[in-house]
């Protein structure tokens, strides 16, 4: 297998590792993955996370793992104890699928196993540079842009979705600035995104999620690019909590307004955002914040609370669509 | 001096106490202010916060304090010690220049000198009053009521500002449920208005700043209320970082935005809010958060940060202001 090396994981040609990111931003920690078992307690310990970089680091470990698996049985077993680590994770399931049927297939040959792997890893890197491009062309010199959450290379194999877009404006020179909403409850963007801007060296600030409109006011903001969870047929969308009321104030301040993603977020199944079900997460999320950098909670522990992991936006709030290598001003699937 | 108790003070005829701001909501501790040295104390750790707070507990507790003080030179000494605790507090001086004016007009009178400052301390509670009748007459039976930061009896003598609308609408039996906006960074919606709205038993939600516009699409908002720090003659105002996104998307969902103040709030110097600086604060209270309860940092050290205290929302976004005792349309000193 060839090397290589992303913000996230890296192949030297013996050692394949990733990077802990329970520990970021305060430190950079490579882990080493020898076995089935080393992914699988990274897996369970979210020291590895974001459903495209769960499934491809999954294939990538058990491909070069096949070598020393002995036959294709003990192999197979291996994978789906691999899968069994995050059943809901549909990359992986997708990922492991198809590792398995090439194992099955070419009579285990292992040298055709880490191929396809690397395909999959090299076809999210392809895919993350397309949006990226894309994404790109739609951002003028000097713009300051707002972006939520996290969607890099910490989350795929490659430069992510709306954060490859700013990854490219700035590769090309377009002197851009990234207002980075910290995003509660969980601090993606205040703990993840702001970390990999600062790796890439792109010029950016750290602001509250309730600073967004202000800065809008104040005319800093010239676009603002969000990644997608869920994008039903007429384009509503689901992402992290937050996204919505990013979107509402970009109406009233004429802001465009993009989401970035692949095109297997599009939920053909799924009429409008009526039919995408929100999720509510733990009130101690609220309550406080946890992470490798402590536990600390500051509301009454008798305070009731609201939690939910994401909102929907009607697509009529979307100026565009980047949707792998192009730029859709609609969606109608 | 007559016996009273609020949020933050008590007075039992012998022993005058303020609570411990500084560790809720985890633990009520009252804290007795004997001498002029103990009030400086408190100001100082913060554990009295809020201007108008500020101002009445100190004059109370120098009033109090004043059949200790021997003679008027001792007197006016200790009170220039406490004014110089806050300087740039503008309710603290005023309150202190009333005392003294007092002390030295009575021919330092300790009885009328405590009549004063009990007026005071009156004078707030009832403007209170005046604000949250005014304010529930606005409130519809069933409403849910979204807030910011806290404008409650924390923050003043009385039930506060935008909370005293709340505390009178629940004490009228309305059935409303307030929605707390848990005001990043410094929190005091999440730490002190949910404390203050469980204490006085008002159904209540904690939620995170970013989360507001996802419940008033779903409905679950028919009013807003929030305070204000300063208010220019034409009605824009100045209110903690975030109000203003809450008067847009208040706007987007045609939800009543309605600003709560004392009359003291409206500045006929400023012409509109141009003229309203926005200090900015320490970058630390963005990159994690601290208190009694712990010190966390989770943004990489290394990314900037930006952290306006303040925002300014224009008055065409406000649908009633409530001063005093009275609801207006709109503003024109």
């Amino acid at each position: 297998m060839k090397n290589f090396t992303t913000m996230s994981m890296r192949y030297d040609g013996h050692k394949f590792e990733i990077i802990d990111q329970q520990m970021l931003p305060d430190k950079k920690i490579w882990v080493s993955i020898e076995s089935p078992q080393d992914i699988i307690a990274a897996i369970k310990a979210l020291k590895v996370r974001g459903a495209p970089l769960i499934g491809i680091s999954a294939s990538l470990s058990l491909a070069l793992w096949s070598s020393k698996a002995g036959d294709l049985e003990s192999f197979i077993t291996a994978l789906e104890q691999v899968r069994e680590s995050r059943p809901t994770a549909v990359n992986l399931m997708n990922n492991l699928d198809l590792i398995k049927a090439e194992a099955v297939k070419s009579g285990f040959n292992t040298e055709r196993i880490q191929a396809l792997a690397f395909q999959l890893f090299q076809d999210d890197v392809d895919l993350c540079k397309k949006m990226g491009r894309a994404g790109a062309g739609l951002v003028d010199v000097g713009d300051g842009i707002l972006t939520h959450c996290n969607t890099g290379g910490l989350a795929t194999a490659g430069d992510g979705t709306a954060l490859s877009v700013l990854l490219e404006s700035h590769r090309q020179d377009k002197n851009i600035h990234v207002y980075v909403d910290e995003t509660r409850p969980l601090l993606q963007g205040g703990r993840l995104t702001a970390w990999e801007l600062l790796e890439a060296q792109v010029p950016h600030s750290i602001i509250c999620d309730n600073m967004a409109g202000w800065f809008m006011q104040l005319g800093k903001v010239q676009k603002i690019f969000v990644g997608a969870d869920r994008i039903a047929k007429n384009g509503d969308f689901a992402n992290k909590i937050g996204t919505y009321s990013l979107a509402v104030l970009a109406d009233f301040h004429k802001i465009p307004f993009y989401v970035v993603a692949p095109s297997t977020t599009l939920d053909s199944n799924c009429i409008d955002g009526k039919g995408i079900p929100v999720e509510m997460r733990k009130d101690s999320e609220v309550r406080g914040v946890k992470g490798h950098f402590g536990e600390i909670r500051w509301a009454p522990e008798g305070s009731p609370v609201l939690n939910p992991a994401f909102d929907v936006t009607p697509s009529q709030l979307v100026t565009g669509f980047v949707i792998d290598g192009e730029v859709h001003k609609s969606l109608s699937l």
